[in-house]
Parts: structure tokens; C-alpha cells; sequence
């Protein structure tokens, strides 16, 4: 039997276009050294050079592609699901930085993290991008558990020297020269599944000449980076008073080298009001939207038009930004992204057509996917990252559903529950 | 001890007032014949003649009293979380429809009625308003098995006699008739937890001769009526083509004697679209509200203008409307219902606030419950629906939540799950 070969049979589903579902009832999905090596429908289809792999029989089970979430805050994870009742900005003041500040104790984040780590392991996640906290020592501690789990992760030390409680706030010295030594110690890690990734919080959160100094790294380094955009009017309203001279939200970052292009892959938190020039800026440098109608809608942001983004060909992901979102799934998020599409097709302009239950898919699949290589789909050469998910017992008295019609119940009604088996490159975690 | 008398230890939580919620950790709920003879937040504080009733120690988990569903369509449960990607009236005619046909065969409805039953009674709802189908006999086997279950509801056998299939279309003779079998039938079987209730579906699927007929019932008889208002833009354009005459939608029902006034309980699904007019002929005629925030989302029919209701002073409650909503859990439209009033404030109308967390908690129970009489609450004299949850299993490092947070937590990240215990009317359902 070869290293690292096996197949998978059972009802596979996976996106065949950004608007089609493939569906293989029955199917086998076959992969070898981390890879998907195409799928069939029948056992004579399999070639010979895989008929001796080792055969995982899952038969009735569905089989998809690993999720990607773009945007997640991990020390957030402790308070998902309480003090929604009010906006951003007073929620950061009166909760989140004064969460965020507990993680310069090594035991809470071990704690915390801990349980983060665990449930995103159950989760649909296969893959994801993290904001720690400013603290670098614990961001560090958070990347070693989840180097150890198995999952695939962007993880980033935040960088604050202005506009936050003087608890959580860096001198612009300390926050260049942390990020420095946290990036050193990575390197020394040599880990196989974290990367560091630069995540100044966001524009009203870092002094020019912090922004100045992380725009420098990036240029030697080429770093990945994440950070937020457009997400809330106040804010969009108060980084116009921070830097006047920027034509938009994302020119404030472009300034400093740190809105992409030069191939280094951005990722951009929400974008609810980002206009058609920042838009276009985004699809110029290739920054990828982190999608997260959830925490929008629970912070009373508003619905990101995702639509628009859509028909632009901009690089498009789903997150689940806890904690402003509650929720660890991004199977939830598929089906919260299609609601706000409604919403806003209804609400906000009429010629946006709402998202269908195959876009959205696509989103979570290989849209936030291709973020991390070439993830989220089961056609041949694609990392074989794989959730099995057990929906035999979501009793209906109809008989004969597609596959497609199952997943997408699954998605409505059992989208936060644990996923039964996980495969990331290849690898099965459980 | 004394019959149908106990207590209850753990930690209480319902509405003190619409806007602010009464904890009382460690707390007592006494209860005698049904009823609540209040709460206490130590032992010593129990009166002298409730000091033998039995105790039930739910320590450390939540006690908060049943929710109530205003409006849920029993066939279509079958269907939940599947064909979301269209609009009502292409949502009937293409799938709805077609599954209602079925609830012609005994077999078929006993299979799928018995699995909505279970659900629900899992479900944290006490007592509920259901639409069943045009069938006589099978919509009286649903409310057979309700009342076998404990749950309490008023269900209704549907009146349609145009615009629907040939395979649904009732005449307007063998409706009214049927209707009238159907009331005789259930007042033979001298049901305890269920009653029946005029169900004409909307406007469009009830001739004028029909709703005529249904409207001498009311009077003659005093039942209760429940049907659906205002919920998409093209069916109150189809309203107004059908009832030139009539002022609106509701007006269209007033003109028949079907919306409400003369003590007639009356319930109207979704509201999303009524204007002033409308809403104060509801507010003048008691006209309950069902708001439906989930299902208006999925069918992209769009937001009801709950602040305004409630400041109104509208009866309103909380609903469901599965198969449009995907849950059975009132839990979830309680979040559903914040989400949504958020987005309506950001997107529609910024003087009408956010409903917070405690004000539709109200909603839930005292608002729903007060259709079914003096139910939602632990004050003395409330019917006694109470629901034990666990949310000991739920991790979180932080220490020390409040009950109100562990309960906004709680129907944020696991509204779905099944309840750990439920008693209707006092009577432990299991």
C-alpha cells in the first residue's frame, strides 16, 4: 500500500463552477501524497495505478472540501455569543480590549486557546487566518497548539500604538521591535502548518510612522498580511479624520504598501462600505474580502456587497470573525451570507441578485481557499483537504433527496455541529 | 406532599419588565396547580406552605420559562432548510405546494407529523399556532398527536379555494363544509392541550364567497383566526389587484369580519410590509403580530418594522414560520429577530433602534404567550411553562458570567439544541 495514498467513497459534493455543485452519489475520491487525484463514479473507474490504496468506506455520509475562514480574532473565542447590543467601537472599549488584555497571562491564553483550538478542530474549518492579541509571547504559544492540531493556519501578533486602552497600547518602538523578534521566533519554530502573518489592527489602531515601519517588512520579507476595512460608518467616517489625505479606507493602507499588490496576499476584514474605487483598488492588488455577514450583522455594521465584489472578480473568502460573529462555522456563514445577499437585494439595490446556495458554497470552498495554495476543491491537484458529515440522522419523511439538496439542509440545520472526520492535505486529524 | 405542587433550584431567569431581565442564581420557583406561586432567592424565603412540595435541584443550569411559536406550518417540516434560493410565490407553486399534496395519505402525514411532533417537543416550544393542509382528516391527527404530546396549540385546518393547484383546490362549498366537519370533530374528542383555529392561508388562495362564510364562523362561534399579512412586495401588489376596494391587506381581511376586534384571538404572520394604516387597524383590533425575521430573510421577502410595532404597542410575538424559517427553535428567532432590527436600523430607518437582547427575550415568552393566556413568566399567577437548559458544556475561560450572559450565549451558540427538561402547564413533558 503507498505512503500517504487512500480512497474515500461515499456522496461526494463539491463546486464544479463558481455556480454548480458536482455531485457523486456513491463516489470515490481518490488521493495520494496530500493530494486529490480526481474523483470517480463508479469502482471499475478507479485507475489501476490507486486500486491497492487504502479504502476509507464512508457510504452515505457526505464528503466536501475542507472550509476556510479569512477572518477570525482567537482570543475573542471566550465571549462568542454575549454582549451583542451594541456597536463596534463601544464594543471594542467596553469588552474586547479588555478581554484582549488578559492574554498577556500565560495560564487564561493557555486556557482559552485551548478550548479555541479544540472546537475549531471539530469544526469545518480546515484552514484559517487568526488575530491573536498584541501579546507576542502568547501568539506564539497560540501557533505552537495549533501547529500541533493539524490545522492549517495564518497567524497574526496585532500591532496597536495608538487608540486603545493604555493597557493593551505598544510604543511604536515595542510593537516594530516585537513583530521583529515574534517573526525571528517563527522562523526558528520551522513550523509545517502556522505562518506568521502582519496584522496592524486596523488604520485608527497604528501611528504613520508604525504603519511606515511594518510597510518596510513587508517589502523585505514579503509577509502576508490581514487587518480590517470599511467595516463600520463611524470608523469608515473616523479614519477619513485620521488620514485626510487618503482617497478612501484602503488607500490609507495602499499608502504605506500594505493594501497588496507585489504579490504579497492581503486579506481585508468586512468591506460593508467599501465604494467602487476601493474595490478596484482591491481587485488591482489582488486583497482578498473576508466576507463576514455574521459579525456585520451582529455589530449593526450592515450587509457587504458581496454581490458587487462577485461581479467585479475580486478574491472573495467567508469568515466567521468571532467573536463579533458567535459561531466557529463556516457552514453557518454560507447560509448567513446568503441571507444578507437577500437583504440587501431587497433592501439596498435591487439589481444585486441574492447569492445562491452554490455561490456561497463556492465562497467557503475554493473562493477563501485559494488563499492558502490551491485548497477547497476535489478536482485533480488540489490539496486533499476533506470533512466527512454524518446528516443520516436529520430525520424527513421525503425520500430520494439530491445530494446537493442534503448539503444544503445540513448547511440551514446542522451547520454548527462538529464535522465527523477531517482531512487537512492528506492527513486525517480524526 | 400536595398534588401537581413543587420547586424548583437552579438559576432563574424571565422577563421582569419588556426591557429588563430578573436573575436569580441559586433561585426557587414554586409551583402549585399549574402555576407559578412565584420566586425566591433563598430557601428561608420559601413560604410556610410550600416548604414540603417536592424539589427538583437543577443546580447550575438555566430555568427560563417555555417560548412560543405564533406561527409554524406542521407539512413543512419535512422540507426545512432545503429550496432556499427563490421567492414565496415561486417557493409555493415549485415545491410547497406539491409536499402539502401529500398530507392527502394517512401514512405519509403519520411519518412526517410524527417526526415534526418530536422535534418540537425537544424543542424549547411550549405552545405554538400551527397551520397543518387543506385535509380534514390528517390535520386532525396532527392535532391527536400535539395532544398526546403535552405541547399546547391552537392548529388549523387550511381553507384554500383558487389560485392554488387543482391538486390542493378545495371548492368553496366542500371548504366551508369540511371546516365545519372539522370543528365538530375536534370538539367530540375534548381535547386538554388542543384547540382548533380558522386558517383561510392568505388572500389570494380564498374566494370572497369563502372568506364570507369563514367570517359568519367567527361570529357565530368566537374562534380564533390566524393567517398571513404583508409578508412579500408582488403578494401585497396581488392583494391590491385582487381587493381593489379594500384600504390594504388587512383591511382586506376586516371587510370579512377576519381581523380581529370582537374578542377574536386573531394572529397575522410576517407584517413586513405594513404601512401605519394597517398597523393601526392591528393595534385597534388586538391583531397579534407573528414575527417571522428567519423566514422573511430565506424568502427574501425582507424586514419587519418591529420597533415600530412595539412602540405601537402591537401584541406581538415571536414565530418560526418553518418551513420558511429553517429552525424550530424560538431560541434562534430571538437572535434572528436582534439581527434583523439591526440591519432594518442601518438600512432602513436609523430612529428606529436596535431591539436588544432582553426585549425580545420578552417577545419570546411574555409577548407570544400571552396569546395562550397568562403564560411567558415566574410572576405569581403565570401558567407554569418552564424549560431547564444546560449550558455547563460550553467553555469559556472567562469566569463569573452573569445568568443573562450565559443565557444571550446560550441562544446565540446552541439555540438549536433540544432542551434538558420541559413542563407545560406545570406538567413535566419529560
Amino acid at each position: 500500500m503507498k505512503k500517504d495514498c487512500f480512497i474515500i467513497k461515499g456522496d461526494i459534493v463539491y463546486s464544479e463552477s463558481k455556480t454548480e455543485l458536482k455531485e457523486i452519489k456513491d463516489g470515490y475520491l481518490i488521493c495520494g501524497e496530500g493530494k486529490s487525484l480526481g474523483t470517480c463514479k463508479r469502482k471499475e473507474e478507479i485507475p489501476e495505478a490507486s486500486r491497492d490504496f487504502e479504502l476509507y468506506d464512508f457510504t452515505g455520509k457526505l464528503i466536501i472540501p475542507g472550509l476556510y475562514d479569512l477572518h477570525i480574532h482567537a482570543p475573542q473565542y471566550a465571549f462568542r455569543g454575549m454582549w451583542m447590543d451594541m456597536e463596534l467601537i463601544e464594543w471594542l472599549n467596553s469588552h474586547t480590549f479588555p478581554e484582549e488584555a488578559k492574554y498577556g497571562d500565560r495560564e487564561y491564553s493557555e486556557k482559552a486557546y485551548k478550548i479555541f483550538v479544540r472546537d475549531l478542530l471539530k469544526s469545518p474549518t480546515a484552514r484559517f487566518c487568526a488575530f491573536s492579541t498584541v501579546h507576542r509571547e502568547t501568539t506564539e504559544l497560540l501557533m505552537d497548539m495549533v501547529e500541533d492540531s493539524g490545522l492549517k493556519a495564518f497567524i497574526g501578533k496585532v500591532n496597536m500604538d495608538r487608540n486603545c486602552p493604555d493597557f493593551l497600547r505598544e510604543s511604536t518602538v515595542s510593537s516594530y521591535e516585537e513583530t521583529l523578534r515574534w517573526l525571528e521566533d517563527t522562523e526558528k519554530r520551522n513550523y509545517k502548518n502556522v505562518r506568521p502573518i502582519l496584522t496592524p489592527r486596523f488604520i485608527p489602531s497604528c501611528t504613520d510612522e508604525l504603519m511606515k515601519k511594518l510597510g518596510g517588512l513587508i517589502e523585505e520579507r514579503g509577509l502576508a498580511l490581514q487587518s480590517h476595512l470599511s467595516e463600520n460608518l463611524s470608523e469608515v467616517e473616523w479614519v477619513h479624520e485620521l488620514c485626510p489625505e487618503s482617497e478612501n479606507y484602503g488607500d490609507a493602507y495602499e499608502r504605506f504598501g500594505l493594501f497588496g499588490g507585489h504579490g504579497n496576499p492581503t486579506i481585508m476584514a468586512h468591506c460593508v462600505w467599501s465604494g467602487d474605487e476601493e474595490a478596484k483598488l482591491m481587485k488591482k492588488n489582488g486583497v482578498y474580502v473576508a466576507h463576514s455577514p455574521s459579525s456585520n450583522n451582529n455589530i449593526a455594521s450592515g450587509i457587504a456587497p458581496l454581490r458587487k465584489f462577485m461581479d467585479m472578480g475580486l478574491n472573495i473568502g467567508l469568515a466567521t470573525d468571532v467573536a463579533g460573529g458567535s459561531t466557529v462555522s463556516v457552514m453557518r456563514i454560507i447560509t448567513d451570507a446568503i441571507q444578507a445577499s437577500k437583504l440587501y437585494w431587497r433592501l439596498v439595490d435591487d439589481r444585486k441578485k441574492p447569492v445562491t446556495f452554490p455561490e456561497a458554497f463556492y465562497l467557503a470552498t475554493v473562493g477563501g481557499g485559494s488563499f492558502f495554495g490551491k485548497t477547497g476543491s476535489f478536482e485533480k491537484g488540489y490539496e486533499a483537504d476533506i470533512l466527512i458529515l454524518s446528516d443520516e440522522d436529520i430525520p424527513t419523511a421525503i425520500e430520494g433527496l439530491s445530494l446537493s439538496e442534503r448539503l444544503e439542509r445540513y448547511a440551514y440545520i446542522a451547520g454548527d455541529r462538529p464535522v465527523e472526520h477531517k482531512f487537512v492535505a492528506g492527513k486525517m486529524l480524526f
